[in-house]
């Protein structure tokens, strides 16, 4: 539950300051949904002409909300649109009445800010099993939309966290022929799921006027090299959900051979990412694996989150032991195309092990200075084809156990 | 290290009365290959005309004395035979050197015991990526075969130990129409892997009477219900080896259709692998997984391992919290087919889940009762069809965090 844990020394020093997006409005309200004394609602409004844009969890237990958006995203509209999100309880696992649910809280909404029900998108994160309480959100829409303001975005990241321990925002600006474009991000997650109360959740607003199509996309792809490359312990949220709308309100155009704008949405996209693993349960360490000449870049992949899912090499980080003999193994385990005495393996500059054994050269001492840095990265070459891959993970520490184990004891 | 951390709470009373298997005799010693103070090598010897069976890791990465075992374990001799294990040093990742140390041991050992070098097996465990130390070994086997006796298996199962709580063996007798054989086994193992210390050995003996082919044929169909139905942190080993010896010394055969055997052969192979889950770093309740109704055996064993391997769902455990939410998680995330209103889910006898919801009579205290148990069962029915699987697994605690963060350190 939110507070309980002491801030993540993984945290940036403050939470950015996020400019407003032209197009966007947010509010937050204290519905009582699980939590009390804090907000635990928020909406966010769209203006008409909006784009909408999602990628979502697939977990074959997914959520009422999330399969809910599914049904929506992939609908062209001229609509205004809206996102409501509740934290304190999932909706998942909760059987027709969880659809029932849900329906109630985007129908409200619809009807709350007169615009198609089709373009209210919901997420709830929090305990699942357990009903949700729609009525309690349903209750406070006239007080939301009445709060309605561009600049309530923090507020909003703010109501959406469950057991983070810092909220999570990220900003940029792109240069375009037509004029500058602003996009603004929020997330929440804290492990790459807890059902009780973790799911990642990111909401992306940008003035640009992007098409539906080419913003669906552009997010779809940038996911794959983004939050889909990052693990904090390698469970999988019934309720993950990024939804990306665009306003279009700076009237400059986005195409689909915008790389400039494409990297500017990479860029927010990543630091939204690493914020996450940086809020990984108990974390200590920020830990990036980059796996090189693999023989494809699938298979580069499949090394490189073996390694980042490992519990032997996430408690050895966390117990700053330089234990490459634990990266072997992971390589080994991993399924993929791997030759013993074609590996190089390096704890940032330091060549740890080459050509199947231990480096001539590598003295012991030099790994552990690399194990006390709250950054490390771990690199590791096949030496097989040109497929490569690099993805975010953290450490594995009692705090992660003490989180997880004593949470509803 | 063996003796650094206290007894596994879920150890049996005490080491069984394991018979002495006519043909097999065994010697340890004190070879100081890593450890002081304690014994680390083990040679057992078979008589000529036994015929041997292996079982070995699937890793890329596996190590110089498993792919040693793999080139002889096929081949047909009338020579005795021998295993010779070490402890302290895993002799994987060593390059050729491994390659040459391993042969150093079998060569000595063949010519200690007067066999052919091919019909020498050898296994190696402990740090991984140091030379093995190999003259260490070779200069204590002629006091080993000296030593030889048919009573001291016991202490073999102690020489393979590295970070086991305590010695672990199975036996059983099975009547056949031929008369009576006895097997009795051996393991070591206390994380499914961690490469500094831990690997999975596994030694059974037999004095029936069995053909080579027949012996590795229910070797490798028993492995797959047993061995590897087991996990306790989804890490493969580099190492991993289960050889079995069958002397013929009680001159009763064995033939295919023999389910009497085959049965008995499963029963010390089960219990060797449920103490070694037993003995899982820092393991507190021993968990088993049941899952039917899967839409194929392939898709069962999927979603139990996905279960068993869940940091999530052995943290809960571990905090003794009826997290039913996590099992829904896990089952959604193990990418086998699965329909969320058809699951049912059930701690020991208590219906928990069913039809997507949480069963209308389940009481959290009825689940928590069944989480205080030291021994827990959970099933799952995916309502899709006939497959099933049963695996084992344990949870996951401060201990394992304190075994595998703080070892080298």
């Amino acid at each position: 539950m939110a507070g309980k844990y002491p801030t993540s020394p993984l945290a940036p020093t403050s939470f950015p300051a996020l400019p407003v997006i032209d197009g966007v409005r947010f509010a937050t309200v204290e519905a009582g949904v699980r939590y009390k004394g804090r907000k635990d609602v928020m909406l966010a409004a769209l203006a008409p002409g909006s784009t909408m844009a999602g990628v979502f969890t697939r977990s074959a237990t997914r959520s009422a909300p999330v399969l809910d958006c599914q049904e929506k995203i992939g609908l062209d509209s001229t609509s205004g649109a809206a996102i409501v999100v509740n934290s304190g309880n999932a909706n998942a696992f909760t059987g027709k009445n969880g659809i029932e649910a849900t329906r109630a809280v985007t129908t409200a909404a619809a009807a709350a800010l007169g615009i198609e029900e089709s373009r209210v998108f919901s997420s709830s994160t929090g305990v699942i099993g357990e009903p949700l309480p729609h009525e309690r959100v349903t209750a406070k829409l006239s007080d939301l939309v009445a709060a309605l303001d561009e600049g309530k975005i923090e507020e909003a990241a703010q109501a959406i966290m469950t057991t983070d321990t810092f909220a999570k925002g990220s900003t940029t600006e792109v240069s375009l022929p037509g004029g500058t474009v602003k996009i603004a991000g929020i997330a929440k997650g804290s492990g790459m799921i807890a059902p009780d109360m973790a799911t990642m959740l990111v909401y992306i607003f940008t003035d640009a006027k992007v098409e539906r199509s080419v913003l669906q996309d552009m997010l779809s792809a940038l996911t794959d090299v983004t939050f889909n490359c990052i693990t904090v312990d390698s469970d999988t949220s019934t309720s993950d959900t990024l939804l990306m709308g665009a306003t279009g309100a700076s009237g400059v155009e986005v195409t689909a051979d915008s790389t400039a704008f494409l990297d500017a949405l990479r860029g927010v996209m990543m630091d939204l990412a690493h914020q996450v693993v940086k809020d990984g349960e108990g974390a200590t360490k920020f830990v990036e694996i980059h796996v090189s000449g693999a023989a494809s870049d699938t298979d580069a992949k499949t090394h490189a989150m073996s390694i980042a899912n490992s519990p032997l090499i996430k408690t050895a980080i966390a117990g700053e032991d330089p234990n490459w003999g634990r990266v072997v193994m992971a390589i080994g385990k991993s399924g993929a195309l791997a030759d013993r005495d074609l590996l190089t393996i390096r704890f940032d500059d330091i060549l740890v092990a080459e050509n199947g054994w231990v480096s001539p050269n590598y003295k012991e001492d030099q790994g552990a200075a690399v194990m006390k840095q709250q950054e490390i990265r771990i690199s590791v070459d096949l030496g097989l084809g040109g497929g490569t891959c690099t993805v975010w993970t953290c450490d594995l520490t009692h705090g992660y156990i003490s989180i997880n184990a004593d949470y509803r004891s």
